[in-house]
């Protein structure tokens, strides 16, 4: 993407998945974006059809015929970009879709850059800049949960919050101006008082919105999860026990493990990345120092560990070694799996195990006991704090929690401003800045370079 | 899909190749396709629309949304299918694709079978089923020759030569029948003749028409070429010449080697797949039959064979035997390639080449010498006795292939019968046959069985 889009040029990319299908959908987007097309139509003349029809014609090269296609036809500003817009539906051929392409280019048209249409959808206010990247956010989320909160998005719920938090000070910095031209005098305690209460409603809600992105994080890229145990502790028939019961589940969304070697696993609309725990088998073999920086390293990567231990037989002195070391060393959130319920319990490790500080969970992953609780707990740790988003504002992005946090802080600065009676001139700097910052999240008062850096992350098409 | 397909089912499918995209397209079709999807849709009623025309709106489960969608809306029996006919174009998510077709299901929708649409297209008329073979043909098609034959085929091309070799069929068996019942005598020698060499012409169409197969599978499934030699013959450096000269084509065609570890190559429109050479490369520490046999397996696969012989030196007794091997003992043609032309060419091992009785090559493929040569030779032999079909028509299918050959056989005793004078009846019961297997070909005459199993072959959406 050019640092400066230049809109005077008509675009087009695939907008489907690359490969074979029956279909595949080109789109073209810009002025010309009608009369070019219709050059290279065979069919009705597509600068007389009305907007928002559909017609099935061929796409010609010279005298020859590249495809036979349904061509959708949109009229600036009532299409996606806000511009001339079309969409050419052909054979899902990449041969074709290719050939397609070339004719395009031969016409005038240019291959879009990343996000392109989206970025001329925003330039041309179809949408803010939160409701932008929820488009982004909504075609790579890895979970129902992540749908929905970029849904939300879309639909402008965070620019509604932002825009509620942004009158709020607007209201604030009003009240400190008119003091600060009519009243040379300090302000009045109470009314002091007040304004600091009403700007740390503000910071809170902002505060609030900031730390939603971990859970989002959650949601979007899924929990890292691992099976850590000695060999014979039940991690495959444990492994067994959580695909058996939910990958039904996994094979209903095709797409999601293609692209990486790890699998995963939905659980309760959770997304879960199961590491690849064969690095840890050797455990066993190596008590040395290079065993457990091996399994450390391996575990630092995931959110959770499951920490499976054999709890029907006593605990060696160099098991509990390997559990303290897993507990104690790391930061990932743990449960302390407590297998072999079926040959029966050993109070001497089960007490132990509870020792540890970390939640236990009684199973048998060979007839399934205890596996509803462990699943409970899983969901409790991967969501613990998390229970309060459930019907709140998720950020997804990045960009929008540290624009949060950096207004939060203008927001701290002006209230320790107001409490000390000094400097209200200064409070108001601070204030106008985090008005400033949060117009950031929408769009209003953003850089070409952060827009070129929002967008250059977006695929291609979209 | 069932033995008889229920058309009262309103069937559903994702058209687009699966994965993630900007969008992804659901086609719904059948008599509920508008009623069903106007249920879980939020926007204007789909009841109300003018054919042909797009809606935006939401896709809704209970109070929930599912995504925001554009909506196609085509009418019975103006549709691809010739039924009520509706595109849903979602966000290119997996797990909204699988929402989305959930919430069809819970709408009384069902899963289409493979080739459903295009199966209930030909069922009511609205392609032959020569075209409807044509549709899977040209999604497939690995090559743009392949394409343009298909998209002539979705024309009709093939229905229309079908059509007017049956009217000629018809004209004779008209001939002969008012023969038989208006003159007991036998033809005279002249009109018998004259009948003969009509029903020759037919036979020898059909059966031009048949051996366009072979070709149509090199445009379709491209051909296998294996590069066979000793390790130091500059078996690699040619393959970086072939590669380099075309691998800027290649890059262009997007997912034609995904989904496979062989690497494919486009020369001048016809789709190369090269085998992996690796297996052949200990050829040189393996004179044994062992070497000999694996060597013999890799390339029974192959079409064409490149045999990659250093011409620069004498070549060894050993050298020798393995290509005498080579070239004597598989089915494949081969080129001798005579390599290393920069070296300076050795007189004994020239002539030794072009004494096996296959075109040899002098090439550099250091400097790229003679590389022109090598590739007009590569097109010339897997294009030999093809190029007649140029501009003809070329059968894709083995179906029709085989249903051409079984009217040619019946054409050829009929012309046998009349021939000898014997049997006019017997003749015509074999014309008449003839006329029937040809409307198998455009779907007039074809049974159950065969349509369920044409289809079964067709993908999923389409």
């Amino acid at each position: 993407m050019n640092k400066t889009p230049d809109f005077s040029k008509t675009i087009f990319a695939l907008a489907t998945s690359l490969g074979s299908g029956s279909i595949a959908v080109i789109r073209v987007s810009g002025s010309e974006a009608l009369t070019l097309t219709n050059r290279v139509f065979e069919g009705k003349d597509l600068l007389k059809v009305s907007a928002n029809t559909i017609h099935y014609g061929k796409i010609i090269s010279g005298d020859k015929e590249v495809d036979q296609v349904l061509i959708s036809v949109f009229h600036a500003p009532h299409s996606y970009t806000g511009e001339n817009y079309i969409e050419i539906s052909c054979h899902g051929n990449p041969l074709i879709v290719d050939d397609i392409m070339g004719v395009l280019i031969k016409e005038g048209a240019s291959v879009a850059g990343p996000g392109e249409f989206t970025l001329r959808s925003f330039l041309n206010s179809k949408m803010d800049l939160s409701q932008a990247e929820a488009v982004s956010a909504i075609i790579q989320a890895k979970s129902r949960a992540g749908i929905q909160n970029s849904l939300e998005q879309i639909n402008g719920k965070l620019a509604k919050e932002i825009l509620a938090q942004k009158d709020i000070l607007v209201g604030i910095i009003g009240l400190l101006e008119i003091d600060l031209d009519f009243a040379e005098e300090d302000l009045g305690v109470t009314q002091s008082d007040e304004l600091v209460l009403r700007l740390n409603r503000v910071m809170e809600s902002l505060k609030r919105f900031a730390s939603s992105y971990n859970y989002a994080k959650f949601l979007n890229d899924g929990v890292g999860l691992t099976i850590v145990g000695e060999t014979n502790a039940g991690k495959s028939t444990l492994l067994n026990q959580i695909l058996g019961e939910n990958r039904a589940i996994t094979s209903h969304i095709p797409g999601t493990t293609r692209d990486t070697i790890q699998e995963t696993i939905v659980i309760r609309d959770i997304l879960f990345r199961l590491a690849d725990t064969a690095g840890l088998r050797e455990t066993k073999n190596h008590i040395e120092s290079e065993g457990i920086r091996r399994t450390k390293s391996q575990i630092a990567r995931s959110d959770l560990i499951l920490l499976v231990v054999d709890s029907s037989k006593d605990i060696s002195p160099r098991s509990k070694f390997l559990i303290h070391e897993t507990v104690n060393s790391i930061e990932s959130q743990t449960i302390v799996v407590a297998n072999k319920l079926d040959k029966g319990a050993n109070k001497k490790s089960s007490e132990y195990l509870r020792s540890l500080g970390k939640p236990v969970i009684d199973i048998s992953a060979k007839n399934g006991k205890g596996m509803p609780n462990l699943i409970d707990e899983i969901i409790r740790q991967v969501s613990t704090g998390y229970e309060k988003y459930s019907d709140e504002l998720i950020i997804t992005s990045k960009r929008q929690k540290e624009i949060l946090e950096k207004t939060a802080k203008h927001i701290q600065e002006a209230i320790t401003l107001l409490k000390n009676n000094g400097g209200f001139e200064f409070a108001v700097v601070d204030l106008r800045q985090a008005l400033n910052d949060l117009g950031e999240i929408t769009g209003e008062t953003v850089s070409d370079d952060i827009l070129n850096h929002i967008f250059a992350n977006f695929c291609i098409g979209k």
